[in-house]
């Protein structure tokens, strides 16, 4: 395969996640990673130099000459590069979540949502193969009707405090995947409950925010959904989901890196840990979401979660947060 | 060992649980089924026959001459017949609910909480091995501190129409037992909120109640428990708990006839079916519980759940039905 | 129940499986312990005592006035009590071993193979409730033609030195259980081959025996079956089997006495111990032997295995002796 | 990275793992593949075009200007190349059997053991996760002294008849990777005892082959070693090992896509399919044996199985034939 043949790639953002993209970008047999544009040139040189690419703090000048975009920078630029993105005719693909803050996400909503180039939102989740083959089998009709569903997750360890303080707090941060998630399955939600506690975390609590949480849905056909979140998981990062139907229940339990079973004195039985991080737990989730981005650039239409799901799952957060501090149910508008 | 050592039981009521109760208290070694008392004479006959006992439709004289009494008659006679065994001084075992009308439960509490002689309600499932084992591991501190509490409850199948017309409600007859699981964990409760749902059952929501619902409930210690229930299920009868702690985790799956596993062109790993029946999975359950009964005859005080864990289950099933109909949580006074 | 309908039952032997024997015929409601014989009458007397039993030392005085005996006493006995029953008609369930002599066995086999009056060996592992189902979905074809068996069975710890020195050797000793199994799935075997193997005890060795086996078993219909034995095990008493056919294949793994599973900082999903007795793990299966004995009775034909599977598995253990020692596989006279 | 940096490899053999080969050869970010030599032009003339290599017919001209080369041609010609890769200093890795005539084999040793370029062995599954972890939680002694090892493997169906008349037999074939497998755990084997068998395939049959056959082997430290093979598996792919030691057990299930389970009136928890085919099981295996064939070429000495240890499963391939034709265990010359 010729190199003339791979969609040149802008990637904004050269954190944590950014890594993950650009090393993704970089493999994906479709995609060169042409310029990698950070607010910190010192960031945006070392990921650049790695693979070949331009680095630039100019986001303008990484607009230039690429066939699409892929935004994991701070979560207060994704709107601008999203509109930029939207008006080039760029497609692009942004991280959750879209803002922190609702009305900035309504407000460009018209624009965004009717934008003719793709653009995708980075629910990963909804691209990890036991998410999706379980999620497949419910739309197949496999367990009847969708009747309850239960999802935990859990973080292996809170996350430091400097960026609690500036997370959105956990219902924006952390159950934002789940929210998504319940909409994956149940895409139409009319009513949210919501308690948050602190359990273990005192900065925290210090800081307004909750380190465990239940979040309780109800969809329009009377779909029950349980979210249990805590921020912190002695066993690893758990990622478990379980749909309950008129004829049956799937269950999906936490991935493990072996096969392996030890039996002791200490028990039977025994199972191999669970991955700590998600970047273990997703990584092959972020591959695919990078193939499924390939085919909206190809299609020009988006493949899987759009500037629509990002809305409804900040939604739900801002639902979730005022009913744990009201101490009531929230009803959505019509979704 | 001879029959003078054995205490003579009067048993009211000879329906379902009636039965089970009947064939336990024969079999066990500590007790003799003297009496049968059932408001229908046929009943109280058959069921006496069965095991060489006296029948009789007078309850007055089902207490004379005997060591304990087992109540499993209709439960608008709960009441009245532990207030009659508590003032001749008579221990007491009686089938759960202690009465559907909360205000009769609590205008005998007075009485019956401070009854010098045992009462206690049959919550079975603090009995059952698997139940009983979670909750001392937890209480052993094997899992640190208790942080969430994950139930699911789900029946075979629905209840007939007439059952349902006078159970009180799912919350009620069906969650009042996953209440009391949540106090045996968390004794301590001080918020509910509830969903109710009418997923498959018409008749159930012509009667006013649901057929499927997911209660959530904070403790005082910041506990969250999360109870999902329905009341039918595809594959048996689902009874389930996890304990999340800030040192692990312990997981009661349901309880299979045999360990067999099976492989085939349908998949890996088939397990058995579940139990389909409360009285095949709880069988065991009623045989502890008697045991505990007759210690609780030898020691003079109750051995597991007394007349307050009633009146408190009770309370969490009103206030799990005043929260489903007026989208708020609910607040519990002081327990 | 009247106690006129109850059989009369005479118990030989008051050890350890004596004690097991014992306890289960005074709770059966069809039978009742009439005599207890053993050689040493403190023995004797103590059994009987707790039962409201007759005690004594004098087999002839035992037969007299029973409907059927028990006999649990040492192997080199079970012939001439065997032969005694059977030529006053009376039914016996005799434990395993016949006798450790084969000549013997065969010797008697003629009169014993023909007797009128039910005779069963109690090989208790047909009658656990995960054997039983297993070879029963095994029989109704669920897995189509049965071509591979495998047992595991492994003891907790190996038995005391003066027990090994008089046991007849593992494969008369403990093999003999899983021979019966394999005759249980295949009952016609032509072929078999054995290791012995010294991993770990010393006194053992000492006395010409293995603490270790692997026994290969060819059957008639080319089924192939392997036993796989240990005289120790860090994690319990193992006892597993898999029956793979052309449909497919089914697993019994270990009894655990719990559903629960736990998951911590040392990896996820641990299940309980497994039971580290034999008395444990085959408790039921003691009963339901003797529930089967009770119906041989009644229809006066053994249900279950009898003496001729008494001696199959008696020639399995000589066969599997002498493989080891010649390091051939050895012929099966036709079964 | 630059290209230069990386190794010339040349390929013999475009069949079926020669396609393996070439893909991963490929995808590799330390090596190229320079030539594909197959006898059959067009298959040589595919594969290479699909990587822009140089096919080729002529193996002499396949070794110039090539700094390792990959063997995956018919299992007569693998001597000779490797033969011709020694001679020429160049490293090589070779798929099993290095043949199937063990004399040739054994000729051959002298040279092809000494051989100073590194000289690799094919058995993929040593570089499977989950067998390597296990193996080397043993080797770390996490169960102590390892006493008995379990294998099953299971083809998902017979190979064709074209392909069974000149496999070499079960053992050679199909077995040979079990014997690799011992030996990664127990490399010093003395003795042993096979069992082929005609369960299903009658073209099997005349071909002078089995279908099913059991081996159990016994270790110079008195390791009890059994391997369970069939040639169909109604459920998939099956590879499973258990090793059981002094201290505890480390058991192997087979690998599924997911961790979905489900439960429906069928049953309860059936987990997903197994895989149905080695290229989808071992697919990561053949990535990290090639991982490791790089880290040989660039320390000059082989990493994991090499001649020797091809040797060695040839020699119980052998012993195992003859066992099965004589009915007696078979001694092997010090290994």
């Amino acid at each position: 395969m010729s190199d003339d043949s791979r969609f040149r790639v802008a990637l904004f953002g050269a954190g944590r996640i950014g890594l993950i993209h650009a090393d993704n970008i970089a493999r994906h047999p479709r995609l060169e990673l042409t310029v990698v544009c950070s607010s910190r040139i010192e960031s945006a040189d070392r990921l650049a130099g790695r693979y070949g690419s331009v680095p630039t703090i100019d986001a303008d000048r990484a607009f230039v000459e690429v066939d699409a975009v892929v935004i994991a920078s701070p979560n207060s630029t994704h709107i601008d590069l999203m509109t930029q993105a939207a008006r080039r005719g760029i497609p692009a693909l942004c991280e959750k979540p879209l803002d922190l803050d609702l009305s900035r996400v309504r407000a460009s909503a018209a624009e965004l949502m009717d934008s003719p180039s793709p653009l995708m939102v980075g629910f990963n989740r909804r691209f990890d193969a036991n998410f999706a083959a379980l999620r497949n089998r419910v739309t197949d009709g496999e367990i009847g009707r969708l009747e309850q569903l239960t999802i935990i997750s859990r973080d292996p360890a809170p996350s430091p405090e400097e960026y609690v303080r500036t997370s959105g707090g956990i219902f924006c941060d952390m159950t934002i995947h789940d929210f998504d998630m319940a909409r994956f399955f149940a895409p139409d939600l009319v009513e949210v409950h919501a308690y948050g506690a602190n359990a273990f975390s005192d900065y925290t609590k210090d800081a307004g925010d909750f380190d465990s949480a239940v979040v309780t849905i109800r969809g329009s056909n009377d779909e029950l959904i349980t979210i249990v979140n805590s921020r912190h998981c002695a066993y690893g990062y758990e990622q478990r989901l379980e749909a309950f139907g008129s004829d049956g229940m799937l269950n999906m339990g936490d991935v493990l890196p072996t096969t392996i079973c030890k039996s002791s004195g200490q028990g039977t039985g025994q199972r191999a840990p669970i991955s700590t991080s998600f970047l273990d737990r997703y990584s092959d989730a972020y591959v695919a979401e990078l193939d499924a981005f390939v085919t909206a650039i190809e299609t020009k239409a988006p493949v899987g979660p759009d500037y629509l799901d990002g809305l409804r799952a900040l939604e739900l957060a801002y639902a979730a947060t005022e009913s744990a501090q009201t101490r009531r149910s929230v009803q959505l508008s019509s979704s």
